[in-house]
């Protein structure tokens, strides 16, 4: 029997993580009797809610009260998980009980004034506002940090709290271990192929033309060949770009269009606000904003959006993806085909 | 200031996967308005449903009949993630895209009759036959596979599509992810101490008695240093025991006794049925069964349950976790401290 991605069980690696992903292709028909999901129904929130502590006006629960901002705006998180200041433990005499300071900053940034809008039902100018505000705030974070974190927890099934347009912001001292990872990895690829790990798997994925969901002049949004999450993607620039703050205005304006073209599909999928958890990762910053030896990291976004069959059935990632290995059943390939022949008008444009 | 783990924010090393861990204390008075979970309420759940799959006397949706088993009860699953038979993808040509096949066999085992049980609420007696049935299945599928997973989802939140008592047993002729990195971890700590790792770890934790659930004449329930799940544990044996086939009679039955304390604390933490995923790990069997290298491993399980501050409010692991850094607010040595207090019989007990 000849093997085939889209029909046998097999690993995939990654190799920005060095880990290992197990494919289930045949089991996209087990029936589904498990916990559904109530979807987001972002006609039923309010276009401003004077008590939301997001919206234009309102007071939040430390007593400040946001101005009545009428594009993006930006304050420090009420209940910040990280702090710029505080004591540092002793040094540690036990390997198996390692500890160190962590410092850092958690800032909010809302996207639009609306709390019914999402960045898939915004149009493009307004996307490159947002662009533009994660730029400045690079800008403004980057000589203090090591690494800054944007990342965007969309919808109550990925623990968003509120539905107003709005992303997160945590900065820190410390190389997250995500990024440790990645870093190391990327490193190596570099230092064996004199080139960017990404750079050389955004022309390869050019070339086989396999997992491409949406392609512009300057980005590429694509399902990769190791996707953990169902409809899992990468937004890429074809580009080497190290760090947000490095696209040139081109380059920005066509990530506005490229973000609404993938997001639009997201949301066209189920037919519902597609809910997702997605970041950037990019260069580190702080000491490591000068010198000349970050050349192998690449821009990009990742999205992992839960969803699997529809808008209320997500996939699980619990006890043998959490003790063992991940596990997915839809291929990328298949995720990146579906999602690409969807129409790139929102479901509900009429209404918008 | 005097650095405290119990207030300031830190990261905390896990030496078994070599990760960081985010803890931030101060951030355990953060509101919740987000997504609340809809708690099994076993009560609801009938004794006998013989629409129920699982069910003794049920037939499944292949068509086969369960037997009117009065223990526990083991089948291949119907919907299995890994074949035992396939095709080989031939030799990789390009390190960006790796692929191997994945072998192995799924199978479910059910743990009692009656549907309205849990571990939490089956006597000692049951549980031993659990374990029992665990190792006969062990002694099984050991010489064929290089890795055994047991693994139980308990609770809708936790993907599991069944309230009746159950858990997984997936097979492989891989190592998977986690087991490979715990591999090597134990392997490199036992080379440099000569002993292993987590024999050392569990007698740091006997002297220190600051992160201690349960302890009985054999077992020890903790939660680990490196904890992230809010309530996560590891229950481990006080003598070094290289796989649970490995486990004497007193073991085993201690074992059942060490599971039930542990599970009644969590069932009476937020007086609910406690959702979590569980597992085993231990030394990799099929060809690594034979010879004496394997003196790195000890046999534990691992709890990872979702809940953080009662029976519907649970902790996302997303944006900023998968992005950048696991990340919890309640420390290990609190959530410890909370479990260990919690009586010892049911808040359920009169009515089973
Ligand atoms: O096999 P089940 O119980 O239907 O499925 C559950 O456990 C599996 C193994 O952890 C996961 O892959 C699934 O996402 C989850 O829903
Ligand atoms: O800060 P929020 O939106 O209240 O909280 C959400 O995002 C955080 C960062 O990913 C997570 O730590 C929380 O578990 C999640 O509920």
């Amino acid at each position: 029997m000849q093997f085939e991605l889209s029909k046998h069980p097999h690993r995939r690696y990654n190799p920005l993580k060095d880990e290992w992903i197990l494919v289930s292709p045949h089991r996209m028909s087990r029936p589904w009797t498990g916990q559904v999901e109530k979807p987001t129904q972002s006609s039923l929130v309010p276009r401003h809610d004077p008590n939301n502590p997001l919206s234009p006006g309102a007071v939040r629960s430390n007593g400040s009260k946001n101005p009545n901002y009428t594009s993006t705006y930006i304050f420090d998180n009420d209940f910040p998980a990280l702090l710029f200041e505080g004591p540092a433990p002793e040094e540690n005499e036990d390997d198996l009980f390692k500890v160190e300071a962590a410092r850092g900053s958690c800032k909010v940034m809302c996207f639009h004034p609306f709390s019914n809008l999402s960045l898939a039902t915004m149009d493009p100018g307004q996307i490159g506002s947002v662009i533009d505000s994660w730029i400045d705030l690079m800008r403004q974070l980057s000589p203090d940090y090591l690494w800054v974190q944007i990342f965007e927890n969309k919808g109550a099934v990925m623990g968003c709290s509120n539905p107003h347009p709005h992303c997160q912001v945590w900065s820190s001292s410390f190389l997250p271990q995500e990024i440790r990872v990645k870093d190391k990895k990327q490193r190596e690829y570099f230092e064996k192929h004199r080139k960017p790990l990404l750079c050389d798997y955004l022309s390869k994925e050019l070339e086989k033309k396999e997992r491409i969901i949406v392609e512009t002049n300057h980005w590429v949004a694509l399902v990769p060949f190791w996707a953990v999450w169902p409809f899992e993607s990468m937004l890429i620039p074809k580009q080497h770009v190290l760090r947000l703050q490095d696209l040139n205005i081109d380059q920005r304006k066509d990530l506005a269009l490229a973000m609404k073209l993938l997001l639009v599909k997201y949301d066209n999928l189920f037919e519902t606000s597609f809910p997702y958890s997605m970041g950037w990762h990019q260069a580190p910053t702080g000491s490591r904003l000068e010198g000349n030896s970050e050349e192998h990291w690449q821009l990009h976004a990742l999205y992992f959006p839960p969803l699997l069959r529809s808008s209320n059935v997500k996939k699980f990632m619990v006890g043998y993806e959490m003790l063992a290995n991940a596990q997915r059943d839809i291929t990328a390939e298949e995720a990146a085909r579906r999602l690409s022949s969807l129409p790139e008008e929102h479901y509900l444009s009429k209404k918008f």
